[in-house]
């Protein structure tokens, strides 16, 4: 399958984090981000590069899954912020990232592909069961 | 208005670029980004701090609006990649960046917020005028 980059393509061959939420569409997964816990990302099971390939549906299916991910989050872990990203330069295979932010943490203002702002780190890490168990709510 | 820094808000200030499209909850205008032509943002007209702030509704027609961003921009300069993202750690005024990218830009893979990879530049740009035609069309 071909990305931007010749590397096969991780999301099509592995599952990208702990599964937290499952559906034909997509996946959530954490993030293994150490200095952001709770930072998630929405996995297309497809291997599609932007979002204006997919159906008009679909699109609403998966953004609807990306705010229920910030919805938990928010919920759980209180940020200051909430980041999302649909990138896709090394691993075209569409994948939201949906971060939350604090001011504290190692890189506000900047984004997390900034040099970093300080030694931070985040002060509070919702727990993954409960952030499983939110998802599925607000998804059901 | 408050954001996360004390600065007052520019997007409540003024327009953050040409206006290339304006409906009454959102605008979308062609920023000032001299390597990359074609940079979009999608403004909300009302100061509010994340997706999850704003009724279903209304969620989904910003993302509409995003996405006929993006698909004026394929079809009008078909970059190797479209990046979306709302991130607002500077301005917490609800925007999408909508940034057509391209192999040989200033940063990729990395994202725009990252250290220059090169001395890039887009092999093509998108004329304002066809862009705000194609976003009336695709928005009517």
């Amino acid at each position: 399958v071909k990305n931007l980059t010749d590397k096969p393509c991780e999301l099509c061959n592995s599952q990208g984090g702990a599964i937290l939420w499952q559906g034909p569409l997509c996946r959530v997964v954490l993030a293994e981000a150490g200095d952001y816990p709770g930072y998630c990302r929405v996995i297309l099971s497809e291997h599609v590069k932007e979002m204006t390939d997919l159906a008009p549906p679909e699109r609403i299916r998966i953004m609807n899954t990306v705010f229920a991910a910030e919805a938990a989050l928010r919920e759980l872990a209180r940020p200051d912020k909430v980041n999302l990203a649909s990138l896709g330069n090394l691993v075209a295979h569409l994948h939201w990232h949906v971060i939350p932010r604090w001011r504290e943490d190692r890189h506000l203002p900047g984004t997390l592909w900034s040099a970093p702002a300080r030694d931070g780190q985040a002060p509070r890490a919702p727990d993954p069961a409960q952030l499983a168990a939110r998802l599925k709510a607000l998804l059901a």
